[in-house]
């Protein structure tokens, strides 16, 4: 029987449909915890190492909340400097020191494969929270559940759909991680929109053929939004060679309200990875659509922590045992009426 | 019925005398569990999420401590460089995010009506810690409950009292603030002690002089002393246009034992936001009041925590259920014996 | 009888062997739970404030986990920009402004002296994390117990035993605590293996030989490393006047398996205070001696957990208690089976 139980989660490649959707119904048995009807302590006591090499706030926030909502309590490192990584220390020694000390390590680093290389030598699961341009898998499985239970909305399922990508299709590494996981899907029809020169790589292009979905590369968003699901893609500036060569796609690929109107089916479901850059020259998804029931956009982040949950609760093997540990919850709060 | 939970803390302006003594009730009731006699389990696993945009130890601190003693977790953020806002995310954007995750957030940021844009996403109670010039209401909260504890000391009110706010009243927030809260009392007698262009601003004498206080502009500590509350502010030279201009001012207003005992009542008590500055030629309360009794600089800083834990209980809506989640306190402190 | 309960640990100074056993008797009986066989609650509800004014990851969170494993919960400082000292404030302040709020300190500081003033100040028990090129009391302790148990092994004992000390035994602060702390043992042969410049400080030397110890002092590694333990030392590059100055030490005392074969005993023990060097031209340790048993930087990882879960049990008063607050572990873990 499919366990993750010590295991480490470092790449979408590793999941097939049965391991997604293990997950995927682990993350949905997590929503009373993160909705605050209900605790769990099953986790109380345990320890996770929330090392972020790399800046992101939402990220960490998520995963250290994540386990917390599971009982659980965290150590975080943010970035390089005051690391022991400044006087050479290899990851792999950062590992078995680290180790010493949690029951679980979420790691973000900015090389691809440093994750990879960090969990030879933890003794504990790693889950891989980003390794630069390489992968970033609880983000493509958050976007693959937001996805599943948009369409539910709909009465619809992932095989069959039509999926637009929209944006920076090259350096976007969510839509990769995506793109991977609807391999495990049947009859997706994808419409790749992206500016001349950001495409999608040709290693995912030939892998999504490869499992008989159709595709259509585009240029222009106009006539190719009416989707089921529009996915946004952030224009990824730091991943370009120069902020001169980033700044001429900026904005580029606008979705007002208006827009939405003109292109986008009445059921069409705007996703975004987030953040969203509000800057006015910038607006990627204009703020306008914030009244939009089909802005999915933050209901990806409620998904995302009812993944990282199911990850860690997976992966230290207690899915089974959350309710065991249940207790109630005296303090008022508003996500039990939403 | 007045009641907290569920509300935002943003501003002085929307409490009155009411809301002030309901605060302080909660408060008071918190020092059992700050003074380690017992312990309260009532938000054991409510998330706080301590957003600290702009550097403050001691406040970020506070906060996560008060959060701790109730028997909740904490996930921070500090700065700007490493957070989505980096990448042109909206304050919305960041609080319907944070939201997802958390049950309250206490934030500081540099842009004075930050924490308010911040709250307009925010489904969960949204405490400020200050926003720049703006305000900071829980300093005001516990620089008023200080005064009240301290007055009480000596079988003293607010009302009638005679206070003197001592330094920078023009750039200083926390003077602005105190003031406001002031005038929910009665006849009160301030001297504003200040250097010739760091008096207090108009808007604050004039609504001093409406709520039928009495004011006297001065610019010598000599003769103005003997009141029954010495408020010397911090000179916040980060407000200043520029150092040489802060510098002007550095150690003009420093109280030290000596001129106490020239010019205080002997019962006058000492205040101070802290940090105070230690540096030789920059001393505003000199080391050597350590010893005084009246020296109460320290005993903010603890209610300080007890105004925290009490508007976190009266948000969260659990100030009449800590007492349901009490345990005992099995490790030593010497806090019970202070 | 002996007890810690409300004392600092600020030096080495100020253990005698009697204070050490019962330090090592408490670790030791931490085992358990740093290894999940079981958990404790007993410090559920207590306060550490882990001041890092200095960047340490390793130790920084080795301190936060003891108190984690013990129940406690932690509030973090790091650096010190961030700080209200850099608004002048006085170590004294900040430890009565921090003592308000925790139960327990643990303190790193780039100034020698700067932990012992900073106690002065605090009425919690305050642990020395390392103050500057002073001490680091629960490095020393750790190395300590590490070579009592790693000796064990080989059912022999620390008095009468022969060990290398090897690299920069001038700069290198935990060589000279780990010195001082051999000065309550007896019989013991030190080899000071270091190059011309950086051998041991003579005051150091002389309390050794006071103690009547023998001393060896050399400058090459070959022929004097047939020692029980073999202790190398980090090149404490950041106390060099200049990086010039220390790049022409690096490398220099480089030990690999075929060095170990060579010149060790079959049962010589490696140990290093970690992070080791893995940059090619700077290996201390190489890589090939990963697999080697006796290779025990990693399980003096392991027992600086439990140093410094002892050292908060005992100052908590609270090293009797931890059994009455045990509570099972759902999760899993490898190093049970470990």
């Amino acid at each position: 029987m499919l366990s993750f139980q010590g295991e480490n989660i470092l790449s979408v490649n590793e999941l097939d449909r049965e391991a997604i959707e293990l997950i995927f119904n682990v993350a949905k048995k997590m929503e009373p915890y993160a909705k605050k009807y209900k605790r769990t302590n099953v986790l109380e006591g345990a320890v996770l190492a929330n090392l972020f090499f790399e800046p992101s706030t939402r990220t960490r926030v998520s995963f250290g909340t994540a386990f917390n909502l599971l009982g659980g309590t965290v150590r975080e490192t943010t970035g390089m400097q005051s690391s022991a990584l400044a006087k050479g220390e290899s990851l792999y020694d950062t590992a078995r020191v680290i180790s010493a000390y949690a029951d679980a390590v979420a790691m973000r680093h900015p090389d691809a494969g440093s994750v990879a290389e960090f969990a030879t030598g933890s003794d504990v699961p790693v889950i891989n929270g980003g390794d630069g341009p390489n992968e970033h898998p609880t983000q493509a499985l958050l976007d693959l559940l937001t996805i599943e239970r948009e369409l539910g909305r709909f009465e619809r399922g992932i095989d069959g759909m039509h999926i637009a990508l929209v944006g920076d299709l090259k350096y976007g590494r969510t839509v990769h991680s995506l793109s991977k996981l609807l391999c495990h899907y049947k009859n997706v029809r994808f419409s790749m929109v992206a500016p001349d020169g950001l495409q999608m790589p040709d290693y995912i292009l030939d892998a999504v053929s490869n499992a008989g979905h159709r595709i259509e590369l585009v240029s222009k968003m106009e006539g190719n939004l009416a989707a089921d699901i529009v996915y946004q893609t952030r224009i990824q500036e730091e991943r370009f060679p120069s902020q001169e060569e980033a700044n001429k796609y900026r904005g580029g690929f606008r979705i007002s309200q208006a827009i939405y109107d003109a292109h986008c089916k009445p059921e069409s479901v705007l996703m975004h990875p987030l953040p969203r850059d509000s800057r006015g020259d910038a607006n990627e998804l204009d703020n306008d659509l914030n009244n939009n029931d089909n802005l999915a956009i933050f209901r990806q982040v409620q998904n995302g922590v009812l993944i990282r949950m199911a990850l860690f609760a997976l992966t230290l093997g207690v899915a089974d045992k959350v309710e065991q540990y249940e207790v109630d919850v005296p303090w008022f709060s508003r996500k039990r009426e939403a």
